[in-house]
């Protein structure tokens, strides 16, 4: 047993300390975190973005990534979104009695590679667990705390009518490489996830203009879903052309033999960027430099019309309403 | 099914908008969760405390709490060790499919006025739901920020010889009204979690003295376990004296009953300090005028012998070591 995760390793005694400080501890290695107190501590001024998520993908291993480097990124871009500058993470675990120590440290690799990437600090966190069947493997839960440069007011509820419609890059990959993984589907093309901190690239768009009205990463409920939300919260109407939204073909095929579409299913290295058209060239410039923004394009456009509904010109020329996700498309995609 | 929670309420989704919308936004009332943006925004300067807990207690309604009252006052009381004000948490939800939404309101409620009665604000959270037998039934997680006053330096490494070691009160509670009522066991004399917010009770000790040098909360691993941390962290020897660390009877007799040694039981409503010994009665004196703190007193002192152990005298006359927990007492007891 001794390469499995056991019930005292989640006791806040001897076990546990030894888990995190061999386990851990040295892969996240920074001054905040090596205090070792109930909290971290540390200096900041100014406005802050602050922000959670849980993490229960399923399976924990797809190919593109991994729920470490999901529970980073998640965080990283879900700040990303409030124009923050991402600083610092918690992470904390429930594991499930059993689960193999080797896989742990590889989660907590790729946690730990993808906080490297961010330029992101891990400085506090937790670990519980579970008796057996009562979770299933492992979830994560990452918060996160950045910093808004002053001036910037970036939010969901920003997005005018004249606005453009950005998207940094092809819809589905994320939601498919899991159900893909978990299915035991095998497709010739195979599909990754999206799964990226997007802090860089966000940070390289407000570079190119700091007139970016909303920012979003659609993840959850996929594209559709995501716009609606902007869409609602700015009271405005969002068309788009199903034309210039990116799909890549082995998504699309595994899409429509599956029967899912592409613009509910979930992403999780793509933002959304609603900005005044005047913006749009030397934004989209800037994306298209930064290796999460090469296929940057306008998709649509924000309009009086129809305020909290979303529309889309298809292929045919034809319009229809694009709602927000009903139902569950695929459970425990994030 | 209307009165179970449904995969589709974590979905991101509309089914997941209408829970929150109905049963949370309205209970944590605050302009900046009504922004729903992916991330509160707010301004802070200063010294900071950040810190997080996963919670997967069970039974999740115990005697005097439940997850989620517990899930606020550990992070409220984790920032308080740092001698931070809690300001601002988030709340994150793992739930089993079929949890009943009855159970999911009260809970939620519950948190709600732990909130409350600390004076924080939940401004941030995300929600999941896991197929039935994935999770069991509901899970927690909470990070908080708090905001450090200048001058104050509190760390569980600045402990001193010379430092008397305060304990807020008797110890043992929580994790035998957790046990008690997991097991359906039941006493003449009902044992009730001390689980509660220390934030005022801490702001209450350090107006009588900006002096303390280390604060604490015993949870998991009970008074023994913490104890061994401090003085593993401070290079300091720990001497408790058995007599003057106050249990209750019932726990007291639960505990013999059952097997426990109270030192090793979880605390949830608990604070340790350690102090330079002329600021004893004042802080003390502050203490006692808490209705969490009523019981408070001196339990031992720091010594510069045998750095990095806990010795306790006991009622015998004797010394022995009280070391760290070794494996696993109560799993799921927070």
């Amino acid at each position: 047993m001794e390469d499995k995760v056991l019930l005292a390793h989640g006791s806040g005694g001897k076990l546990s300390h030894e888990l995190i400080e061999n386990n851990f501890v040295p892969l996240f290695k920074n001054a905040l975190l090596d205090r070792m107190d109930d909290s971290a501590v540390f200096d900041v001024n100014g406005r802050l973005a602050f922000t959670t998520d849980s993490y229960v993908v399923s399976p924990i291993f797809f190919p593109g990534g991994d729920i470490g480097k999901l529970a980073i990124c998640g965080t990283v871009n879900d700040l990303s979104t409030s124009g923050a500058t991402p600083l610092y993470l918690s992470l904390a675990l429930v594991i499930e009695e059993g689960f193999p120590l080797a896989d742990l440290r590889r989660v907590i690799a790729s946690a730990a590679a993808a906080a490297e990437e961010a330029g992101v600090k891990i400085v506090t966190g937790d670990t519980k667990v579970v008796d057996r069947g009562s979770a299933d493997r492992l979830f994560i839960n990452t918060a996160g705390i950045g910093v808004i440069a002053p001036g910037l007011d970036i939010s969901g509820s920003n997005a005018t009518p004249g606005d453009v419609v950005i998207l940094s890059g092809p819809i589905g990959q994320h939601g498919m490489a899991v159900l893909c993984q978990r299915e035991g589907l095998r497709f010739s093309a195979p599909i990754e996830s999206d799964c990226a901190p997007l802090n860089r690239l966000v940070a390289d768009m407000l570079a190119a203009s700091r007139a970016i009205h909303s920012l979003r990463d659609p993840t959850r409920g996929g594209l559709a879903t995501t716009l609606n939300e902007m869409a609602k919260q700015s009271k405005v109407g969002i068309r788009i052309v199903e034309d210039k939204v990116p799909v890549l073909n082995p998504v699309r095929g595994a899409c429509e033999l599956l029967g899912f579409d592409p613009l509910y299913v979930a992403n999780e290295g793509r933002m959304i960027a609603i900005l005044p058209a005047a913006e749009a060239e030397a934004v989209l410039a800037g994306m298209r430099a930064n290796r999460y923004g090469a296929e940057a394009a306008v998709i649509g456009e924000v309009v009086a019309e129809h305020p909290g509904k979303v529309v889309m010109t298809t292929r045919l020329g034809a319009t229809r309403v694009v709602d927000m996700l009903v139902g569950e498309l695929l459970p425990r995609i994030c």
